[in-house]
């Protein structure tokens, strides 16, 4: 086989499977990346056994084959090389990487002996692929990494009619956004770290899902992905949401953030960071304090609701995460002291964030 | 106490300390920051017990009193202030600090505990500040972190007369600079973590020193510093430098930094990071063997001197280094395949890297 590719096609394709293939592995073919040649092109992939990842690089080929390469070296020689064009040929059992004055001979491995990896052709559903990957990088923060139970390390995502909605949630706080799709597709959980990946591949265009047993198969035009599904039933994560607003206030959703990382410096790490939010007479006071001191910060708000007044306490960290997916103005609104709030984009956006408060 | 300051200058002067004062210490006082007020501003300083540095933070004060707050915290406060005009106030056992809508309460601590620090008045020689911080950035690199041998750990410094000279070893490579500076002064070894320091601080103008007892003292017009000096006797490093050169090759630093960097992927790490120099008729060859296959680089370079070929090994890792503050063309001299070799800018400069082979 003797291909020619450029540099930078072949090298982003690589940068999306270094990140799937293990750079160590028990099993220590894992750590290849496959490289299958057709006359357009190279096909990269590779798996982590959670995660099958397989990328379409184009490419002139002559005498097609296929092999295996150490995924990482492979990577890493492409990167570094000097010259826009590739050229890669199987002479024995070395693969030669040339490009300017370079000339790299890497030992190939067994083709036959790695895992086969096979993606569906036809698509069950079609999603945007810019929004659901929007959608996952809002609500991504909420999952977490360690749960014992498996769905709070998972997003779920759910199919409305006219629109489809991601939530995540850690027990603690909720995070969702509903965003545009059509179609009738079903419920199910990916893996935050499996999203992870998908965000990362997702770009324009559209995204095609079909389902396996337990499985999810995505493609999009650049690339094809299986990944593994979460089991279980996920949390009623619609029975925390507050119906009955008391107070609301609106602000800029950066100037609450510097505030909130501005007293989180003095706020006690042993007793989950917490700092108090006070809103009355259009100001909303942040307070903490620790074993060094206090601090206090006020900003302006557009106060609203039933409420004139009211004190609650947060983990600082938790509100910084669930303003992170919130641009210009942010709305909180407030059902109680002791009852969760809502933090959301003012005006919309579809995404909003649900949290727990301290005990007062 | 009362004090105004600008945010940006009292940052400033504070992350300059804070890469000084420890976060943690067994003696807690260690990681406090003194503040000493006078009239004209505010005077920070800290130490490590290795090194005490000072530094000067013009400021509006009333009441001029001195006290002693826990050095990260408070530099991470005045960070994340919103506004540019901060307020400091003492009151009771509590520092205000104050901007914009934020009223931070920090607790003080106990001035009189913290170990007294003395900077010289008197200057003995000086330097220019802008090339002894490049002069000892140039060489850094060749000093240990771990070497048994403290002098192995530090960077010599030599007054020549007209000019001064900075040299560092760890006993496998020599690295030196030589920068124009009148006067005579003292030749002495500086610890290498003690110089990071020195050239993050030196910026323009003059670096004045002061001799004192197994101790130097620096000061620039912004800082104050005392740094404890290394003991011993600096290995004969000139006996080293290769006088008879035989070869000699001229290319563009860059290209043979990628190169290194290109073939080194392939370099055993177990066998320090043997990269392969040949060198004939106009061409440098790197090559590199490991477990995963070979690489080969082939560079266009101008060709001196009496023996027409060469074939030399070096740990890639060091060549990479030396090359470090080479820019344009470098020179490379060498004088057999098992003596020494040089590094160095072509047309001079004051810098030279000396580097063993390894065993062909």
């Amino acid at each position: 086989m003797r291909a020619h590719v450029t540099k930078k096609i072949l090298s982003e394709g690589l940068s999306l499977l270094e990140r799937v293939i293990p750079s160590r592995s028990s099993n220590p073919l894992l750590t290849s990346l496959k490289v299958e040649a057709s006359a357009e092109g190279l096909t990269l992939s590779g798996t982590n056994l959670e995660i099958d990842l397989s990328c379409f690089v184009p490419a002139e080929v002559q005498e097609p084959q296929n092999l295996v390469v150490p995924a990482h070296l492979f990577a890493q020689i492409v990167r570094n090389l000097g010259g826009e064009l590739v050229e890669l040929e199987l002479a024995g059992n070395e693969l030669a990487v040339r490009a300017g004055g370079s000339d790299f001979k890497l030992q190939i491995g067994d083709f036959d002996a790695y895992p086969p990896l096979s993606f569906p052709t036809h698509a069950d559903v079609s999603l945007d692929a810019a929004e659901l990957s929007r959608a996952l990088g809002s609500v991504r923060y909420a999952a977490s990494n360690e749960a014992f139970q498996a769905v709070f390390r998972g997003i779920k995502l759910e199919h409305r009619g006219e629109s489809a909605r991601v939530v995540a949630s850690d027990g603690y706080r909720v995070a969702l956004r509903d965003f545009p799709a059509n179609g009738d597709g079903r419920n199910l959980i990916i893996p935050a770290r499996s999203a992870d990946e998908l965000i990362r591949v997702l770009r324009d265009g559209e995204a095609r899902f079909t389902y396996g047993e337990g499985m999810l198969s995505v493609t999009t035009e650049r690339v094809r992905m299986n990944l593994k599904l979460l089991d279980g039933e996920f949390p009623d994560y619609e029975r925390v949401i507050p119906k009955d607003i008391r107070l609301q206030v609106t602000l800029p959703a950066t100037a609450l953030k510097e505030a909130v990382s501005r007293v989180a410096v003095l706020a006690d790490k042993n007793a989950n960071n917490r700092v108090e939010f006070l809103v009355s007479e259009g100001k909303l006071r942040l307070a903490a304090e620790g074993d060094y001191g206090r601090a206090q910060d006020t900003l302006d708000v557009v106060q609203g609701g039933m409420e004139p007044a009211m004190s609650l306490a947060f983990n600082a960290r938790h509100v910084l995460d669930a303003l992170g997916p919130i641009e210009g103005e942010a709305e909180l609104l407030f059902s109680g002291s002791t009852s969760p709030a809502i933090f959301r984009a003012s005006g919309g956006g579809g995404y909003m964030a649900v949290m727990v408060t301290l005990r007062v």
